[in-house]
């Protein structure tokens, strides 16, 4: 049997294969790593995206012979599938190949996928689940809360000045943030499912809502912008004409919104603004992570990053935790998520 | 003579050592080490503030024996003075006690006390000017620039939401920043000579303005507090029973009131607040650092942090720079400093 230590290498290995799949899919990114009994990787395999073979088939044919796979260990980041879909279940194929063991991270959410696990060990292959659950979790976290709770995860973005303005009184805004943090909004927005926008962010600006890379080229993966708001969007406007299509959501309903995303498979939604906007999502608390892109100048005046949210008194914020905190080129990026528990300091502040 | 490594190690234990005296007098902090022939320290000192010994003369009086002054270098952190002040001129005293070689890191700025160099040089004395001048004027910046431009360095600090709020809507604020925060802002006002508040906080809350230690015990080292603003303030306010006393400054001219400081020999201050002050401060241009204590919350509503500055168009903004960032706890501090040179993003946000 191979050891603990080669298989959290392995899952480390696995989580980092994981990540070579797309980010904004339907599905989720999965990595696996075949050990021999001796402990060695003898292959390794990612899911590529819906429609391709799962992360376990990736694996199982990149081995050098099939027979290596008898009395092998496969190392999985999430649990094997149970479920025929476009391609078929996992656990048959890992079961057929003749791995004696299983080893994943985070199980499967999925009603209709699940059950991989039990399928294994009825066919009497050993099976451990959880191994570096934390970190795999972590990994698949928006597709994970999607997955789990029916909608998709949400993250509210927004550029400011350390005192909170998107824009100057006249509402200039040129220049706040720098091509660093420029190019991780775009980053981030490639690794979601869809893009939002109010009405008015479209009227006023004109957006492409494309991601792009520093060089100003579309980037391979694209979200599909979605523009929520009554009004309707001029006909020639420039996010008409994006490459992944556009949604119209003539509607101020932001929990249907979801609902509707949800349907069309997106798990991850990217809310770009602007603060009309992403206030109704922190007011309506459907934010899973709020991303703050803080710029090294002070501005003042009315036009404000965040509007209002329903905070009339102190004690109905939605307390948050800083997750990540980063240094971008000449900016700050401050990324908030909420407590799961309701957490407060209780000293005294008199000053 | 002692080579370059022994006397930049010797500079950085000078600076280490400077920073034992107070960081809140009309004296700079100032550390001295004294190297024999060969390298080795023979002595350290460093200034306890106005009235009291030099670092130089401090490090003198530690030798075992005077005599082994004679021949030795003496690496200091600031300029030996040429002033007869409470005590006698640092360089007479270098000069009496025989050294021969004298490093010093940051030439002295003040008008009366400056020339040290020259009456060193002048009686034969090897001099060094400019060691490690980048780490040596960082060491006592606020002291620098009050002595460079004859007011007091300005430090503007504020508590908030990531979304700029120091408040939720009806004003209740407990528990936006955590004690960590709370205990590094008491920390860094001890550091400043004077607190600036408005009259508007000094009604609202009335604070104490002390700076206390995390049980709440006074620190040794309080800066007088200053209340700016027209109104009058309240006789039985908690800060009227401040320990270092209170200067009532009832008027809105900020220049001039940092020329009051300046004239009673304040080096740094330190502006509390609230949101009209730091904003008056920040409009007119007065800022030389700029604290902000995020905490991972967002509030919106109309309590921001800064109100106006003037800042009618993005051109008009006083670009910073990023000189830290920090976790405290559950909160993050953010420093900036103004920019020198111009500096500005030449990319194109047009998303
Ligand atoms: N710095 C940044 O990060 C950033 C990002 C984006 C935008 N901006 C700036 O923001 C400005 C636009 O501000 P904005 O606040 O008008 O834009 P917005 O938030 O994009 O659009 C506001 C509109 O969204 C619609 N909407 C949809 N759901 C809503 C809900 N639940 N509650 C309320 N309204 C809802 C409403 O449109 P209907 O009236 O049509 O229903 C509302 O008028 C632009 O000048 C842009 O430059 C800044
Ligand atoms: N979170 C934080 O970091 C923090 C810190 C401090 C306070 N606060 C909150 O802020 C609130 C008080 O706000 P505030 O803005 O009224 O307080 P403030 O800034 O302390 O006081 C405002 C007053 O300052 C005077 N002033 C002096 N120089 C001025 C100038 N150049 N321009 C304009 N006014 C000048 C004016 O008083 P006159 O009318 O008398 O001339 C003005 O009304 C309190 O509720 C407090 O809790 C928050």
């Amino acid at each position: 049997m191979t050891s603990q230590r080669h298989e959290a290498d392995a899952m480390r290995r696995a989580i980092e294969f994981s990540r070579r799949g797309p980010a904004n899919g339907a599905n989720p990114r999965v990595g696996c790593v075949i050990l021999d009994a001796s402990g060695r990787v003898i292959a390794e395999g990612w899911h590529r995206g819906r429609g391709t073979d799962h992360a376990e088939v990736a694996a199982l044919s990149a081995l050098t012979d099939r027979s290596l796979a008898i009395g092998a260990t496969a190392v999985v980041t999430l649990e094997p599938c149970n479920h025929t879909g476009t391609t078929g279940p996992c656990s048959e194929a890992l079961i057929d190949a003749g791995v004696s063991r299983v080893v994943y991270s985070v199980a499967d959410p999925g009603a209709s996928s699940s059950g991989g696990a039990e399928r294994l060990r009825e066919a009497g292959i050993d099976v451990e689940a959880g191994l570096l659950v934390n970190e795999g979790e972590e990994n698949i976290r928006p597709w994970l809360t999607a997955m789990r709770r029916g909608t998709p995860f949400v993250t509210v973005k927004w550029a400011s000045s350390l005192d909170g303005r998107v824009a100057a009184a006249d509402g200039t805004s040129r220049w706040i943030t720098g091509p660093s943090a420029r190019a991780d909004v775009h980053r981030r927005r490639a690794e979601a499912g869809a893009i939002v926008a109010g009405t008015g962010t479209v009227i006023a600006d004109d957006p492409s809502l494309t991601a792009r890379d520093a060089d100003g080229r579309e980037l391979p993966e694209q979200p599909i912008p979605v523009i929520v708001g009554r009004r309707s969007v001029p006909r020639d406007s420039r996010v008409l004409a994006h490459p992944a299509g556009v949604i119209e959501y003539p509607s101020r309903d932001l929990p249907g919104l979801l609902e509707v995303l949800a349907t069309r498979d997106v798990r991850h939604v990217f809310v770009e603004g602007g603060p009309t906007v992403a206030s109704a999502f922190l007011a309506a608390g459907l934010a899973d992570e709020v991303l703050v892109y803080v710029a090294p100048t002070v501005l003042g005046g009315p036009l404000t990053a965040i509007t209002d949210i329903g905070v009339s008194t102190i004690s109905e914020q939605a307390r948050m935790r800083f997750d990540h905190v980063e240094l971008l080129g000449d900016d700050v990026l401050l990324v908030a998520r909420p407590l799961t528990m309701n957490h407060m300091h209780t000293t005294k502040e008199d000053d």
